[in-house]
């Protein structure tokens, strides 16, 4: 077995504007030591959780102000329960986190525990999640900026996109330096938002919190007369609960943690979920206070800070600015999650396979480009408004919970059979006796039947402003991804060797080399016709009357036929519908009929081109060609390229004396 | 010479979801008998220029409204001096028609007679135009018909994208037919039109046409205070000159026209050109005794045909959807004559030579294709507002005007030195001694000086508008398209054969297989290999550590080495950093250094699906390897196919006791 040493990525010489933007290529061997610490993965995994504190109270007022800002008031249970399945999900989690030490997201729990089935309806849930989770951020994050700037309020949209493109670029470069660029918002935004809630103590308890003035809130949403009925209740929790989007991060991302892992993604979810209700209790208590009112274009955290600061004051501007910027970055955490998910998927084969391979950065290239993509056409298509995205937002989220918690709850029901030491392999684990089982299980089952039922509040209330689409896409998706693993099932046996031997063919090779005119081009495709040492013929494809002659007459002068042999025979086939493919196939077949066995050997000129645009002026139809062909069994297709290059400024002079059209790729071959 | 009887378009089987729009193929020799007659050729090609009437009197009043209503009288003065410059314009094209029977475009006439920069400059102005009447003339037409029916208003982008798609089909099924869905609306607005200048002129003469009610017209543009200045009146006479777009269609158009082509053309001409006239001058007058005021959202036409007809009554609606439809329709003169000016250039080697070839329907599909994309881009960006458009409009077709006509100058020039029955060549046509030249020279040079001293006063007086646009792009235009001609020279030049012969190869051929995995595809491969006769060995890239040794197991069981040579050896290249293409090209290089002569057959594997969505779920990286090798000399690409069918059912069933991950595409090469 002969190696060849393997090239180094510096062998490329120049500027690369890939690599200026891209980062260094990362050798695969590299891969550990990647890992990220605890404080940058809070940075990295909890800026969704923490982020959603930014907009969850205000969706609560949103729907509360139908019945009229005394149903205010009503927001601060809300949040409270909302708090407390919180802390169920949390206990919930960490005990996944423990379980599934590789990564314990609902895709895998759901797989390992419940089936092939759940786990992609739980993946398929996630995916969309992530998506909508960079929508959502993105689109709060601006309004966020855009309520103390208001020049930008006409421009959101655009700001969005523009924060897509760069954060999909800065995740191609790699997680690490993700890390490095996010943690400085995370923790500028942690660091603003709680000296914000420390000063408005301060100001509540000695009576100097100021309430904003109504009439400086610009845009209000109108207040309504409805009565403050279930449904509404249940509709402004349902809101609330998209605090809760992004809890499951770190449960996904556990091998990016440094070692020992699932001790350290456990600490750090603890640590998100103690600051993410301080957040949200925070803030929605400040909201009651100060009286903040839902508004289209300007949001209740630029509110507060109003009030608790001044307007126009320096900590204003660094309230909204912290709570843009992490709001921004939190869509980081679907770029961190929604790559790994998809190259699961992927790998299990029910997403094209391309979402399994690493770019040269390290990254799932694929996976972070498809999330741009479809994040970039949410935010257009529902125009920055992060209002009008809740209702497609955090079905997913809660349906993989459940689904994950489910299958702990199968997993840990396991153990009541087992002994003390015992063990059990799964697929993707190993499952140990603990004594706490029954404890376990119920925790995971209240989690289980606490988001589920949260899950249906959520399609109930919201069904007819957008969730539907979402309860129509997820079962959708279940179903191409199950194609899509038929299909990689369908070809891995079609191409299994024991078993079925297929026909197999031995020579001769015949060649027939397509010639559209008689030039330099169609002198190498002869040379190697030639050179190949078996029997050929050529072919012209009149498309235009007449046009046979004169390639006949060029054939030749210049190529002639061999002596005593079939090889330098030009067949003419006339064509008068214009078509080249059709007349080529129905060729092949009356020439494959006249062989017993062989292969017939499609030779085909290409004229290269020094740059793309040049390319672009030939009709390329090689490729055409080349498409057609390839459903012909004992067809092959040889390639046989021809490179023009610029001319020299000597030879631009020669060039003139030339007779425009005497040779040159004018028929449609070229 | 061996020749294959043509297939019959007949003998593709089963439904076609092509033909069935875009109707049956037409065979080459089919193409004389797509001719029309005066009566449809008014239709194809007088629309543009008649249905410039249903904007062009708008447009004059949009500007002198900036003078206050008052300054509406100089409309009328304004509007004849257009109809004068109609009726020099008119002379000057006839003589254009009679002179160049072939076809007399401004491309043709200032190439014949200017040279070749000027033509193209002429070319370019026209491509322009076309587009762009396109734009303007959906977007009023979708403005005139959203007058009466207000639901619209709010969708006129839609509406117009909607339109120009429709178009775009119809005329990809031909001229013939498309002159039949066109004569329809063409004459139904005619009709329409004189209906309602016979009526208000009843009444007018019996005092009995009332003027709109000012408070009835929704959106009305501001009256302004500006003073009536030379300015004004240029820029009002300029935007009333859009009437004279589309005069030029019918010279461009020639040889659509039945036996004897010139007559029949020029007599469509003048048939158009009195029409135009009457209608032009018609409205005008109509406009100012109804006191129609422009308006955002309620077209001037709408505006007469309420006070002559009544708001609501059946005539009203007529008028609206027959100005609707006209206009509509009249983009239809574009996709006549974009495609077949584009083929003319690209003829001339100055446009991609795409543009030349006729489809299956004997169109230019290429130029119909672009041309609807294009008028796409413009009605999407200007949001369908005509009067955002015409700032663009007119320029490019004044400046054809003129090149056209100092073209035919420069001819009739030649005939002072010639005498009765005498003839001369030239390149496009003949020229005829005729008697009256002198009075020819004067109409055309008339018609230049004119038409020129109209440009100018154009660009300068909607320079700020967007005219410095258009000003800009045609010289680009032209500059583009020196460039293309200069890389078709340079491409003739390098593929000539006599002059310099190239360095010709002989053999041997080595082929180099490039194995992924070891399933029944790279048997194939192998098979092919071994059929060449000549020597082969199999290389694998290592993308992941610890793949090749699998591969290399697979390998020596199913393939082993060939007794006694070098064929059936897998060499192992590692890929530390996942690339394919470079370690692939440095193997090249370093198997070409060790050949003197002869070729390197890189041989690819490729899996071909049965739909386009399965093939969509390989990476299909055989493409991207043949543009990576394709600028190497001595290295040509063969593809061997191996197709996979979908299962049968009674497959199905075995399918599922297969080990999945055992064989099958898990490598990136599938």
């Amino acid at each position: 077995m002969a190696s060849v040493n393997p090239p180094q990525p510096t062998s490329t010489q120049g500027f690369n504007l890939g690599r200026a933007v891209f980062g260094e290529p990362i050798a695969t061997r590299d891969l550990p030591h990647q890992a990220i610490s605890n404080f940058i993965g809070l940075a990295v995994f909890a800026s969704d959780a923490l982020s959603s504190t930014a907009y969850a109270t205000e969706q609560i007022l949103v729907v509360l102000v139908a019945a009229g800002s005394g149903a205010f008031s009503v927001a601060i249970p809300i949040a409270l329960a909302i708090a407390a399945l919180l802390i169920i999900l949390t206990l919930s989690y960490r005990q996944t986190i423990h379980a599934y030490p590789n990564g314990g997201g609902a895709y895998i729990v759901a797989r390992d525990n419940l089936g092939e089935l759940p786990a992609q309806i739980a993946g398929a849930a996630l995916l969309t999640d992530y998506v909508l989770t960079v929508a959502v951020s993105i689109a709060s994050g601006v309004a966020q900026i855009a309520s103390g700037f208001h020049g930008l309020q006409d421009y959101r949209v655009e700001f969005a996109v523009a924060v897509i493109i760069v954060m999909t670029v800065v995740n191609l470069r790699g997680v690490k330096e993700s890390g490095r660029v996010f943690a400085v918002p995370t923790y500028f935004f942690l660091i603003a938002a709680f000296i914000m809630l420390i000063v408005a103590s301060y100001q509540y308890l000695t009576g100097h919190l100021v309430p904003v003035v109504m009439s400086s809130i610009p845009d209000q949403i109108p207040i309504g007369m409805e009565s403050l009925g279930l449904f509404l209740l249940l509709r402004a929790f349902s809101s609330g609960c998209t605090a809760l989007t992004g809890v499951e991060a770190i449960s996904n991302g556990i091998t990016a943690f440094k070692d020992p892992k699932s001790n350290n993604a456990a600490i750090t979810l603890t640590w998100m979920s103690g600051i993410l209700i301080i957040l949200f209790m925070g803030f929605t208590l400040l909201a009651r206070y100060v009286n903040a009112m839902p508004s289209y274009s300007e949001t209740v955290i630029s509110q507060m800070a109003r009030a608790v600061f001044g307007n126009g004051s320096p900590m204003y501007f660094i309230i909204l600015i912290g709570t843009g910027l992490i709001l921004l970055m939190a869509a980081n955490t679907s770029y961190a999650d929604f790559p790994r998910l998809a190259a699961l998927h992927a790998g299990d084969g029910f997403l094209p396979r391309q979402f399994t391979f690493k770019g040269a950065r390290l990254v799932f290239n694929w996976g972070i480009l498809i999330l741009g993509g479809l994040a970039t056409l949410l935010v257009v298509f529902f125009k920055a408004d992060t209002s009008a995205l809740i209702p497609l937002y955090a079905i997913g989220v809660f349906l993989s919970f459940t689904m994950s918690q489910t299958g702990m709850v199968v997993r840990t029901w396991k153990l009541r059979n087992m002994k003390p030491g015992e063990e059990i392999k799964t697929e993707s684990t190993t499952l140990r006796y603990t004594p706490t089982w029954p404890r376990q299980i119920m925790i995971s089952a209240i989690g289980a039947i606490v988001t589920g039922i949260v899950m249906l509040v959520f399609i109930v209330t919201k069904f007819t402003e957008g969730a539907w689409f979402v309860t129509l896409l997820i079962p959708f998706l279940v179903f191409v991804f199950f194609r899509i693993h038929h299909h990689y099932e369908n070809v891995a046996h079609r191409l299994r060797i024991n078993g079925h031997m297929p026909v197999r063919h031995s020579g001769p090779v015949k060649s027939l080399l397509l010639v559209d005119n008689v030039h330099l081009g169609t002198l190498a495709m002869v040379d190697y016709a030639n050179a190949m040492n078996s029997s050929w013929k050529a072919i012209h494809i009149e498309v235009n009357p007449g046009s046979a002659e004169k390639v006949k007459q060029k054939w030749d002068h210049y190529v002639g036929s061999a002596p005593g042999g079939q090889n330098g025979e030009l067949m003419i086939i006339e064509s008068p519908f214009r078509r080249l493919v059709e007349p080529l196939q129905d060729t092949i077949r009356a020439e494959l009929a006249e062989m017993n066995d062989g292969y017939l050997n499609i030779i085909l000129g290409h004229l290269v081109m020094d740059t793309y645009w040049e390319q672009a002026l030939h009709q390329n139809s090689q490729m055409i060609f080349d498409l057609a062909l390839q459903n012909m069994e004992r067809v092959v297709v040889t390639k046989v390229s021809y490179q023009i290059h610029h001319l020299r400024p000597s030879e631009t002079q020669e060039m003139h004396t030339l007779t425009p059209g005497d040779v040159g790729p004018v028929t449609p071959h070229a």
